[in-house]
C-alpha cells in the first residue's frame, strides 16, 4: 500500500502548501513514538491549521482510500503512531491555541496540539491549573487519544474525568462537537468518553474542552523509604481506604530508585520508596501529612523527607518524570520498553511481589515504578530491539506480567493504550468487549482508515 | 405492533414460567416512569433472576422481533420504560444480589436491581458507602443507563465516574463484560462509559461494578437563607472556585422552600435557601465550613443553622428529597413535570433569574430546586395531563427554558436523560453528535429492538 497516494498527496499540497510534508526525514520523525516498536514512515506528513482544515483533509484522505494517522508529540508507548499501512500523519502541532479560559467555570477549551506544560504556564496567573500529568509534555490531544493519567490520578482522575467536551472530524469530514461544557450531562450516549482513548481510529480529535482546578494553597511533597515493598504497598492502601485526597502516591522499587540516582544525582538509600504529594489548604495538609505519616510509620516506613518550596518539590518530581531516561541510559543505543498495568489495588502486593521474583528469574535491571494509589505500575527496562533472543525474553516476561494482571481482576494497560503493541492482549481481557469495539470501528470507520491497525484488528 | 408478540410470549413462558405476567395490572404497573408522560403498557413482563436468563429472553425477543425495555424501579422522569411500541418489560427487581464487596479496593459488583437503600444497609457496618444519591430509592441498573448523580455529585461525581465495569446482554444475547475492576484502564475503546448513560438503547445492564468511598469521620449538614437568589448562587460558585470539597450544596427558591414547608412541615423561612453538607475529618469539616460561612456572610446569607447528628441530617435531606412531592401535593391528582438543565456555572445566576421571569409571566407555581455546585437545577411543577391548554403553556415553558440552558453552552439534561420526552431537545443540542448516536444505535442494535422510541428517533 505505501507508496501509492500521489494523487492524494498532490491534493494535499494544493490545500495545504508547505504543510504538506513528503521529506524523509520529516516522515521518519513522524514513524515513532518513544516506544520500542518497530518504526514505519507515513507518505507524508500534513500540518493543519484549524478545525476544517482538518475535515477537508479527512475529505481528501477518504475519496483515496489513504489512512490517517493523528499525531501529537509522539511520546506514547505503544506504537500508537507508527504507520504500519503507510498513509497521512497528521501533525497536530501547528493546532496550539487555547481557545478560551473560564476563570469561573474553571475549565478551557484548547486545541488538540497545545501541550500540557504550555497549557499549564498560560493558566499560571489565573490561580487554577491542568492536574493531568503524565511525565512527558505531551499534547492534549493526544493524551485524550490514550486516555492518559499519570501521578495525580489518584486524587484528580484521568483524561477520562478531565475532558468535559471535544470537537472531532470523522473519517468523511464532519466536524461533530460530542457534549456541552456542562459538569455534568444526561444528554444521549456519551460520545466524549468514546472518544477519550480511541487512539485515532475513530476520528480526528481536534478541540478539546478540560476541567480544571483551583491551585491548592498549600502543596507539600515528601519522600519515604521502606525496608521492604510490601510495607509501601500497605501504606497505599490504608492511604487509600482512609479516603485521605493524597494527590500522588508513587512508588519506586530499589531498582528503580538506583536508575535515578544514577541518572538525575540524587541519593536515595537503596531501598523501595514512596514520593508522595498533598495539596489543600494548610492546615488540611498538615493534618493528610499526620495521617499517611502514622501509616508508613506503623509499616516501617522513614522518617518523611520533605519538599516544601517550589523548587526542591519540583526537582523530586523531575527525578520521578525522568525515570524512563534514566533507565535508557543504563545502556547505550538502546530503546525503551514499557509496559503498564492496573490491578484492583488488594492484588497491588501480591503482583508486584510475583513480578519481582520474575523479573529476579529474567535476570536483567528491570525497574517498576507505579502510581500505586490507583493499582497502576510500569515495569521498564532497555532493550536491544536487534537482539531477538533478548527480544523473546522480554517478549515471554511480558505475556507473563499481563496475565498475572488479567488473572488479578486487572487490565493489560492503565494508562498507555493499546496501540499495536497490546492488541493480542486486550483480546484475552476482553473477549466479547473486542467484538463490539469491532462493530463500532466498522459503524464509524467502515474502510478502515482511521489510524489502521491499531487497537482492534479488523478482519 | 402491540398485541402481535403471541408466539414471543409463549416461548417466554416456558424459559419463565409465572415470573412472565401479562395481567394487565401488572402490564400497567410497567407502563409509566414517575413522570407525567402518557404511559404505554408492554405486551408482557419478565422478571429474570439471572444475567443467563437475560441472555435466554434477548434471544427468544430478537428472534420474534419483540421490543426490549429493561425497568428498574420505574422513579425516572422522561418516559424511559413507557412501552410505546409495546414489548416485553424486563423487570430486573428479581435480581437483587449484591455479589461482591471489596473493602480494600472499595468497590462491589451488584445485579442491576439492588436499590441504592439496599446497597448502602448492605455496606453499613464496612465503613464504606455509595454516595450517589438521586433522590429516589431507584435500582442502581436504572441509574447507570440514565446516568443519574443527584446531591452528591458535586464531591463524588456522578454514574460516569462511579462506574467501574458493567456486564451487559447485547440484543442478540451475547454476555459482554466491559471493563475490568482496575481504577484506571487505558484498554481499548471505554464500552463501560458507552453503556452508561444509555437509556436500555444499546443493551440490557445486569451487573455493575461500583466505586465505593470511605464513610467520612465527620459529616456536617447545614441550611442557610439569602434575601436574594444571586447571593445564593455566588456562593456556590465561590466555594467551587475556592477549591472547597463540599459534599453537597443544594438550592431551594422561596417557592419551592413554601412547597416543602407545607409538606415537610418544616418552618424555614420565605427566602431562597442552601443546603449544604460537609464530609471529612472533624478539622477538614470545620475548617471547610468556616470557609463557606464567611463566602455566604459576604453574600447577604443567614447564619448557619446546623443539623450535626444523623437524625437531623436525615430529616433535613428528606425535606430535599421529598420536593417533587410536596409539588404533587400542592394540587391533587396531578402529575409531576419535572425538567432538568445543566449549565457551565458562570451562567447559572442569569439562567436562574430569567427562567423566575419566564415563570412569573406563566403565573404557575413551578418552584426551582438545584444541585447548583454542578450548575444543574429543575424547574417542577404539577401538571393536569389531560387539559390541552395547560400542557401548552408547560411546553412552550420547557422549550424556551431548554433553549436559554443551550444558549448559555449548557445541556437539555443535566441527569434525568432524553427518555421519550427530550429527543427533539437533544437534535437541538447535538445535532451532528446525534447522527453519530444513530451510527453506533444501527451497529449494535440493528432492528431497533432496545426500548426503541427513547433518546434517538430511527428513520
Amino acid at each position: 500500500m505505501p507508496g501509492t497516494f500521489t494523487v492524494a498527496i498532490q491534493a494535499l499540497q494544493i490545500l495545504l502548501g508547505a504543510r504538506l510534508e513528503t521529506s524523509s526525514s520529516v516522515r521518519l520523525h513522524h514513524a515513532h513514538d518513544e516506544s520500542f516498536h518497530t518504526p514505519a514512515s507515513p507518505d507524508a506528513v500534513a500540518f493543519p491549521k484549524s478545525t476544517s482544515e482538518v475535515s477537508e483533509i479527512a475529505r481528501i484522505c477518504v475519496r483515496h482510500h489513504m489512512p490517517m494517522l493523528p499525531f501529537g508529540t509522539g511520546t506514547a508507548m505503544e506504537g500508537g503512531v507508527n504507520a504500519s499501512q503507510g498513509g497521512l500523519s497528521i501533525d497536530m502541532s501547528l493546532m496550539n491555541n487555547v481557545l478560551s479560559v473560564s476563570n469561573e467555570d474553571m475549565d478551557c477549551t484548547v486545541q488538540a496540539g497545545v501541550t500540557r506544560i504550555q497549557l499549564n504556564e498560560h493558566l499560571r496567573d489565573k490561580g487554577i491549573f491542568f492536574p493531568i500529568d503524565p511525565g512527558a509534555d505531551a499534547s492534549i490531544g493526544g493524551m485524550t487519544a490514550t486516555r492518559a493519567s499519570g501521578t495525580n490520578a489518584v486524587r484528580y482522575g484521568t483524561m477520562r474525568e478531565a475532558v468535559l467536551a471535544l470537537t472531532v472530524v470523522t473519517v468523511d469530514g464532519k466536524i461533530v462537537k460530542t457534549s456541552s461544557r456542562a459538569r455534568k450531562s444526561a444528554a444521549g450516549y456519551d460520545l466524549t468518553r468514546l472518544f477519550v482513548g480511541s487512539e485515532g481510529t475513530l476520528g480526528i480529535i481536534c478541540e478539546i474542552s478540560l476541567r480544571l482546578h483551583a491551585i491548592p494553597e498549600a502543596i507539600s511533597a515528601a519522600v519515604c523509604s521502606f525496608e521492604s515493598i510490601d510495607g509501601a504497598i500497605n501504606t497505599v492502601i490504608e492511604t487509600v481506604q482512609m479516603g485521605v485526597p493524597i494527590a500522588r502516591i508513587e512508588l519506586l522499587d530499589d531498582a528503580a530508585i538506583k536508575a535515578v540516582n544514577a541518572y538525575s544525582g540524587t541519593n536515595y538509600s537503596s531501598l523501595p520508596h514512596l514520593f508522595l504529594e498533598f495539596h489543600g489548604t494548610s492546615a488540611w495538609v498538615e493534618e493528610q501529612a499526620t495521617i499517611v505519616k502514622e501509616l508508613a510509620h506503623e509499616n516501617s516506613g522513614s522518617e518523611f523527607q520533605w519538599a516544601l518550596n517550589t523548587e526542591d518539590r519540583t526537582a523530586l518530581w523531575q527525578a520521578r518524570h525522568d525515570f524512563a531516561y534514566a533507565v535508557r541510559a543504563m545502556r547505550p543505543n538502546a530503546r525503551i520498553f514499557s509496559t503498564d498495568v492496573c490491578v484492583p489495588i488488594s492484588q497491588l502486593a501480591e503482583c508486584i511481589i510475583e513480578t519481582l521474583d520474575d523479573i529476579n528469574n529474567v535476570g536483567m535491571a528491570m525497574p517498576i515504578v507505579g502510581h500505586v494509589g490507583d493499582g497502576n505500575f510500569h515495569v521498564v527496562t532497555a532493550v536491544d530491539t536487534e537482539n531477538e533472543d533478548e527480544m523473546k525474553v522480554i517478549d515471554a516476561f511480558h505475556t507473563r506480567l499481563i496475565r498475572r494482571a488479567l488473572s488479578s481482576g486487572g487490565t493489560c494497560t492503565g494508562e498507555h493504550g493499546i496501540g499495536q503493541g497490546k492488541k493480542a492482549f486486550l483480546l484475552e481481557e476482553l473477549p466479547a468487549g473486542v467484538e463490539l469495539m469491532r462493530v463500532i470501528k466498522h459503524a464509524l470507520d467502515p474502510d478502515n482508515l482511521m489510524n489502521p491497525g491499531k487497537v482492534i484488528d479488523i478482519d
